[in-house]
């Protein structure tokens, strides 16, 4: 790749620019979907509220059930009929890119319009989802957008910004992308970066975390600029939310060794429950999916199935819960400042059940987390409302629309923290709001198995350094008892999705492999200079993406690997017919008058071009190509003897798609086969193996 | 690897066991070395102020200065005759060790207590150093201590510990160490684990991630814990410090967007003095370094002369400064609280310039960052304390004795901070405390570099979240500005002690050459079954690590690469005279019987076997000893057409040592030749290729 000094300079301005306006735009997007759904949901509780005012709670329920049905319908209707890839949080899938699976339309302009409205109106609907998650989603699309110059379908492109043309420059954006993304979902700078690095990036490097760091602290400044703007009044039903969502520095927080235990014990429940949930959520999720791929129909009466459900428990338990007086703290001013809900009690007095039930997450969550309100919340209320949300957050995710998982589960870890709290009586001196916290924190440990991000985002979440060590400790425990029982809730979606994720560490029997154990299937390859024919056959009946290049007699003495040739690259030079009649060398020269190096630049997320859309004529069927300057000379290549997990570890960590399988001894043809991911999965290995399965290698 | 159950069992028991021991001994080590320092300190300032209260202003500062003198020297002594590799801040090596350097005597006991007690003493001699990069060394040395099970040459090992034999499981531990080090020394857990990530390690894996984010909650806990014991007053001379070094949470923090110039514009100014900082420490590194290889009299020399220099100015500049009242605020108090120096100045008067020289360091910081204190320092004593804080720390660095650049890196971008907000007056509302603690950042990122994690720790410092955009911005800015006039310190210090460290990035011009134009020297090579007489000459005439194995006939139809060697474990087989009298296949069970696989266990970081400890009879040169149950059969390959840049990929991301090149044609040698981390190192290649020095791809 040859560019000079001005190229070179471009380069790094660009990449920098992309890193603010991502920072910007990301920012914009995250404090935009926080205000749509503040105001929906605010206007949707205040019809609520002066309809049960005039007692008229039929009508009240109606519009309330009403309302979140029509909401998640839309929700649902966009994703299914527009863009089915914007659906759940998307963090398996960028998951997944990161890793090196392209999954199709994950990054396209319409995906990213998708997802911000349908995470708006599911968000708003009551279901019990949160908007966190998809910000890694939306962040990752606004990213990969910018590498790509623009959406082409769409023909928003400019070619000046089309510079970031490989693999690993696009990667880096939507690393860098997905980092703001959570930035601007939790309002966490430092948080964003390390979720990056713990759980979604494959491969890290400094320069990375430099950049990163920069779009989370752009982020971070526009959040501030934009929230300073809303308080000034002028954000209808905004809440009052600043830089740290659940700001709990004020209270003294004060904890002795002997509540070590407590963290302990909150550990191991949240580990358990969190395992559960895992479980469970697989087994909704398989049948919802069952369901939902039977046709549009299908998934829209699930949708209306769901909502109908939640709504109805959301409006009705509450009446359960008896009414509780103000508190005398809060000078009769309770129920104005949104914490706390009247309901069907008399004036002066809050529902502590309907405080939590019909809230915004971020108000609930606010309500668990505050400090010095030990006794605001029944015990029997919080037992309620912890199980109904466990249960509805499970019902909830499988549904076709975009949202996340993290909101519910700090909401339902914040709420058994409090239940603890409160049985645990007078053994502790620990604040409850305290206790919640540290419930939030073992459940997201036991769910979705994360350690620094998390204890750093809910750090930032509360601004609350102190508690650090507590929070830690309680998100070790709670990982290790539910990495016990099963894995992580987002390799589990990858899994359930099909996409062939690979794992950075060899299992044991991969060390009692060599890799010529795994190979299978014929090899296909080439000749330096092909013949037409032979390469549209090919390409036709096979679905490889990548060749080697054999130079044969005469072209050689003997036969002598060239190198690697890519099937995009192929394409590209049929479709451009740089063909030759007869079986001779034109070289680069020739090659380098009708092909520019753009031509063979990485394409963008949306529709290939494929073999079928190349048209060869029966007489240049019978013409030649010479491949060499279309070749990657320099492919990486292991002898068949070298152990599997070796060869892994040079696959992973190098970040290849494609490795050569080069003879031991030099009496063989110069290849003897092409290892792809897909043959380092333990499912392929397995299935030729079968004994292993059984082995104590396993 | 053949392990069972029970054995995989142990490994992942002791593993964490590991990490648990490592938090305990690293906190309580950190804990030890801040209560001896101020101990000491504070006995020596309680002496001085005395001797100034009787107004035998001579004595005092013979007291003052004598005593620095005594305390350096004998830091300097110790470390010169008792172990050199404890001197300086240690960093530079831990990070050359994780990028695959093992420099002689690091990880030593003796280094350990050398620098434990060299640290204390050095930092209680008021020389301008610090005691929290040396934590760093500490903490990694006590990792690899309990790496290798203990200490083989005080004969404190433990063959239950010694579990950790290959490169990769030590590194873990060292990484893990280093974290916990950095947790100790700065009571940030998360900052500590993110200095390991971003500036320490070469290659880091998401499992590490969360082990050494355990050993720093392990730290965390155990200080509080130790700190508690310290509240009751039992700890003599020991501050109040609590976990947080200097909290400032309890003011309050606003700023505006107009403040954001102001914030860059320290960047910038923390930059060009970093940068500057760093040439001029290189400077005088070089100088000193010229002195110190004459001898030890020259080292304690120049150690003298240092001591007695900083101590002078250090009695003697105060003088200077005007007495100013005890601020109305603190009742008359001010000078107990061991903030304020009274100095020469009568009762209730304080020398500004006093408090700021004649205090530990980590007082005249928390005295710098402490806000609402805008009028208790005169600009001129600020300066002056700026330039020569900046001097004395570029001339303490090269004193050969164990101490770190963080704490007076630190003290020094506090003052000009101060003075630059002492400058801007009325145009900013920003209190003079936070400015400080931006100054901090700023010169921080102007000669280290780091990022996040300096961010993290300056917030984990200060426990004021709120400024966390404002610090991300100082430090990008100040780092950008820095990296375009010269490298991190840390980098230039490897350098200067020519530890060839390697980067992760490639050159452009690496994408020009083949690994064939970097291959240097002639190829020692060995048969499958060699000579006996032919090993020991070759090991005797070559330096080099690893050699190919090669199988000729009659052992393979025609030469065929079997593997690679080890130096290390050619010397265990000579050792043990595994030797036949013909040129014959003895084989694994043969060598099953002599050898158990613990002989082949890496070694630890004390004395290594050479050659010449080997005895071999004239008789035994002429036997012959199988080499194939000894070899590594899959060595990692290149061809010697591979782009040498990519080869420099494979070889640093899979964390080779070495590297075999394999011919393209396969009428020649199976093996053209081996690299190692030296063909990569930008000096070897462009001394083989002086013309690409003046190339536009330099």
């Amino acid at each position: 790749r040859s560019r000079g000094k001005a190229h070179k300079y471009r380069y790094v301005v660009l990449k920098w620019t992309f890193c603010l306006l991502i920072g910007v735009l990301v920012a914009a997007v995250g404090f935009f979907n926080n205000l749509a759904v503040e105001n929906i949901t605010g206007f949707k509780f205040l019809s609520l509220s002066k309809l049960m005012e005039a007692e008229r709670y039929w009508t009240a329920f109606g519009v309330f059930a009403g309302s979140n049905l029509l909401l998640l319908l839309f929700a649902s209707a966009i994703t299914s009929f527009i863009s089915p890839a914007a659906g759940g949080s998307g963090i398996p899938e960028v998951k997944a890119y990161l890793n090196g699976v392209d999954a199709p339309n994950i990054f396209t302009l319409k995906t990213l319009f998708v997802k911000i409205l349908g995470n708006i109106t599911a968000v708003s609907s009551s279901l019990h989802v949160g908007k966190a998650g998809p910000m890694v989603h939306i962040g990752a699309c606004i990213a990969s957008i910018f590498g790509q110059g623009g959406s082409q379908k769409y023909h928003l492109t400019c070619d000046w910004l089309r510079y970031f043309k490989n693999d690993r420059d696009r990667r880096d954006l939507v690393t860098i992308g997905a980092s703001a993304g959570i930035a601007a979902g939790f309002r966490a700078p430092v948080g964003g970066v390390l979720l990056a690095v713990e759980s979604l990036s494959s491969w890290w490097r400094s320069a990375l975390l430099w950049r990163s760091f920069f779009a989370t602290a752009v982020v971070a400044v526009v959040l501030r600029v934009l929230i300073g703007v809303c308080d000034s009044g002028q954000c209808g039903l905004f809440g009052k939310g600043g830089l740290i969502m659940y700001d709990v520095t004020n209270d003294t927080t004060t904890y002795q060794l002997a509540d070590l235990p407590i963290v302990i014990l909150l550990g191991i429940i949240g580990g358990v429950l969190g395992s559960l949930y895992n479980f469970l959520m697989l087994k909704v999720l398989r049948i919802y999916g069952y369901i939902n791929e039977k046709s549009h129909a299908h998934k829209l009466l699930l949708t209306s199935a769901v909502s109908i459900l939640i709504s109805c428990f959301l409006y009705w338990l509450p009446w359960i819960a008896s009414c509780r007086p103000c508190p005398s703290t809060s000078n009769g001013d309770c129920l104005s400042t949104n914490r706390f809900r009247q309901f069907q009690c008399p004036k002066n007095y809050y529902n502590d059940l309907a405080s939590l039930f019909l809230n915004t997450h971020d108000n609930a969550i606010r309500n668990l987390y505050s400090t010095g309100t030990n006794d605001f919340y029944h015990p029997l209320s919080l037992l309620l409302f912890f199980v109904s949300s466990y249960i509805f957050g499970i019902l909830s995710y499988g549904v076709v629309a975009p949202f996340g998982l993290f909101v519910p589960i700090i909401l339902t870890g914040a709420t058994y923290g409090r239940f603890v709290a409160i049985l645990l009586g007078s053994y502790t001196e620990l604040d409850h709001g305290l206790v919640a916290i540290l419930g939030s924190a073992s459940f997201l440990g036991g769910t979705m198995r994360m350690t620094v991000s998390v204890c750093v985002i809910i750090i930032e979440l509360t601004n609350n350094l102190l508690l650090l060590p507590l929070v830690m400790l309680v998100l070790l425990v709670s990982k290790t008892v539910a990495d016990s029982f099963n894995g992580n809730i987002y390799d589990m979606i990858l899994q359930l999705k099909g996409l062939p994720y690979l794992e950075g560490h060899a299992e044991p029997y991969m060390r009692q492999l060599t890799v010529s154990d795994v190979l299978s299937g014929p090899l296909h390859s080439f000749n330096g200079v092909e013949k037409v024919g032979n390469i549209v056959h090919t390409l036709r009946s096979t679905r490889h993406h990548a060749f080697p290049v054999i130079d044969e007699p005469p072209f050689s003495p003997s036969p002598v690997l060239y190198g690697l040739i890519l099937r995009s690259h192929l394409l590209v030079v049929l479709k451009k017919k740089a063909f030759v009649p007869t079986n001779s060398l034109s070289g680069h020269e020739k090659a380098s008058k009708i092909f520019v190096a753009s031509d063979f630049d990485k394409r963008g997320s949306g529709k290939h071009d494929t073999i079928d859309d190349v048209n060869i004529t029966p007489e240049e069927m019978e013409m030649f190509v010479d491949l060499h300057p279309f070749t990657n000379t320099s492919p990486y290549t292991v002898v068949e003897t070298m152990s599997l997990a070796k060869a892994l570890t040079l696959f992973r960590e190098v970040g290849l798609r494609h490795m050569l399988v080069v003879p031991k001894s030099s009496d063989r043809a110069p290849v003897v086969g092409i290892l792809t991911r897909h043959d380092f999965l333990p499912e392929h290995i397995l299935g030729l193996h079968p004994f292993l399965v059984r082995s104590h290698w396993k």
